[in-house]
């Protein structure tokens, strides 16, 4: 019988209860399936007294227990945030312990230097966890997908913004009403703004980003714009025009530069993206050889991520018995440069209130005409009442064709200051 | 510089062409993700003198000059049906090569002899283009899905019927209308019979379900049932229920035992699966641990089922690298035995004609109250035409909950057998 693999685990939210409670009730069949015993040899976490799952002569309260323990092979981080997780990973690997985490703030801002680190120390670092919880994402571009060069990757990776998009769509709820509903449910925190403001989908577009096109990617690179300006009309209005209304997070590489950005999006209703509704995620993808290819299920949670981070266990615990727990990380490739947001090419969703004067859709048309943005559709609804004190507008609302985003942003900036526009209700990003 | 592995392809079908492209043409950039370089070293094929983007120097018309070389390391088998295709596989391992191929055939009836070949041998036998084409599917179940017991699989694995199926679900066409469109487009051979008999996809759930259950299962242990028999009306039906109509391969365990089945199945329309049209195939997956999980995308075709040719490539010269390119294989796991169709409980759609007489509702219902089968729901429609010289009948359809497969059996060749009735017209089953 081979040597168990020890492990050390930091953090027992809920993801890392389910962990512990996997290697623990699974033990048999994991062992069976791997050839060799995991052994949960130490739980740190900083909340005491707790109700846990996991046996009490198993918790420590002090981090170097963990990290100082000679005889642990392997670090299992699950811990929420940027600190402490980052410098634990670090000390993990420079003691010469192989390291899965799931924290996807540590691994989109500090992927670079921590996967030079692990190779520098012949130690493995694996994160299936950061990006779609049990679904296998991060495996398919590191193998399965490999031998494609990859185009685009479209992905709904918020289970949060998905619930409550999907309850506007479906209820014509507001985006206050969807929230709160969502909070009371479970699925946002208190303080919703990492979710709602994109930055959590913003961080695993970095680590999907920097997969698919085989670079490095900082937060910083990625665009991205959150779901709270969305209002109830826009989901009726995108209905009627056919279409969803998603927050994307999109990479697109195009003549030797990638955008990666991340916004409510239009998605034509037929599409299987548009078709994800709740709090489930998928990540589509379209590759040279494969063409489109999508996986979908469970971003969150205790159960879904911990199938995630079991896999990585046993994935490491199987080389580790082959003898190459390590293997040389693939180098990036400089074959694509970041190309700024203004560059991207996509169509536009413009809704807007103007006073009700004969004239005011050929200003609008005239200063779109002028900037060469050709329009697809317009919806032109009367008797919106709006402002205080309340006044009666026409909505109008109207479709572009593919244009280039700082081109549309100036024509915005211009319809805006016409006298005869009140205001701009919503500009969502179009994808076709 | 790591020393090529050193390829020998069996075969030059659309599938076999791709694959040879893409060695050829992406060289640098899988040496550069593999860190060693592929070569291409010798392909066989049986026909002569076709247009190739194979050079005529890597050409050969013996098999030996693969199968004898002792300097070819990997032998990629992607000839159509069982023979010569399986005993060229099992020369390949006895002479100590590593086998990558995609024929489910091959696979489905002699997998377990295989990878038992291959594990005495020492070397490795990958299969991931046998199912779904570019889609990773058996990768997922082999690790990311692995810390999970699969409650249930079920997918849409098989392009030529899912298209037909799409056709007659959205422009009315019958069967045989839709399989001429088909054909004409490529996506169904001249003898459509292992398509539309559900026995490609019979072959396909036998590998799935050995890896989702690890457990041996042959293709004799896999029930099938192909489309012919569906009708235009059979997908009014549905639609006005609420359902579509799919070609579903689903293995479910329950209670230490495990059913495998292929047949047309009424899914509610609101489920991922059922959104899968065209061509495109699916595999939903039922994990305890993850939950659902759907992979969707391309099933056929050279260029997705090259995609996962190259995966497996890839996948074994970089272990080749690392010096482990054989790893022990997980043995069966003995959890679970095969359970006959008889004992599947699901629901049915029944669409019979009758004699528009008063009372056949009530002898029906009267047969199947015996039987203890309970009504979901029905619909009755009048003046329907059938038959010759030809009759006014009522059809009659009705939907029932969940029932043994044996006793709807029974009910409905009691329900044949009243003399009101003039003939069934499909009986299909249910996914709740």
């Amino acid at each position: 019988m081979a040597r168990p693999l020890r492990i050390g685990l930091l953090g027992l939210g809920p993801v890392g209860m389910a962990v512990a409670k996997a290697i623990q009730d699974k033990d048999k069949v994991l062992e069976r399936r791997i050839g060799a015993p995991l052994e949960l040899r130490r739980v740190w976490t900083r909340t005491r007294g707790l109700p846990r799952s996991v046996d009490d002569s198993l918790l420590c309260y002090d981090v170097e227990e963990i990290l100082s323990d000679p005889e642990i092979d392997l670090v299992v981080e699950l811990l929420p945030g940027e600190h402490p997780a980052y410098e634990y990973v670090k000390r993990a690997l420079l003691a010469g312990k192989h390291v899965v985490t799931g924290n996807k703030e540590v691994m989109a801002k500090h992927g670079p230097e921590i996967l030079s680190l692990a190779a520098e120390k012949h130690v493995d670092i694996s994160f299936e966890a950061s990006v779609g919880g049990g679904i296998p994402v991060i495996g398919p571009f590191k193998l399965d997908l490999l031998a494609n060069e990859i185009h685009r990757v479209r992905a709904i990776i918020n289970g949060t913004t998905n619930f409550i998009l999907t309850q506007m769509a479906s209820h014509g709820s507001s985006f206050e009403d969807a929230l709160a509903e969502a909070q009371a449910l479970g699925y946002a925190e208190a303080d919703p703004s990492k979710d709602v403001d994109g930055i959590d989908a913003m961080f695993k577009l970095t680590i999907l980003g920097s997969l698919a096109f085989h670079m490095r990617v900082s937060p910083d690179d990625v665009y991205h714009e959150g779901i709270s300006a969305l209002a109830p009309a826009d989901f009726r209005y995108a209905r009627e025009l056919g279409y969803a209304i998603k927050l994307l997070a999109i990479g697109e590489a195009e003549d030797g530069g990638v955008v990666l950005r991340v916004h409510p999006t239009l998605l034509r209703e037929t599409e299987m993206l548009a078709k994800v509704d709740g709090v489930f995620n998928a990540v589509a993808v379209e590759g040279d050889l494969v063409g489109p290819i999508l996986f979908y299920g469970r971003g969150a949670g205790g159960g879904p991520t911990s199938s995630a981070v079991v896999a990585d266990i046993i994935d490491l615990a199987q080389r580790s018995l082959a003898g190459t727990a390590w293997v040389a990380p693939p180098a990036f490739e400089d074959t694509y440069s970041i190309r700024s947001m203004d560059d991207v090419r996509t169509g536009y969703y413009l809704r807007l209130l103007a006073y009700d004067r004969p004239g005011v859709f050929a200003q609008i048309t005239r200063v779109l005409g002028e900037a060469e943005i050709s329009i697809a559709s317009v919806i032109q609804k009367e008797n919106v009442v709006d402002g205080q004190p309340p006044v009666e507008y026409a909505e109008v609302v109207l479709m572009t064709h593919r244009t280039r985003e700082a081109t549309m942003q100036g024509a915005v900036r211009a319809i805006a200051a016409l006298p005869s526009v009140f205001k701009i209700g919503s500009l969502i990003r179009v994808e076709e």
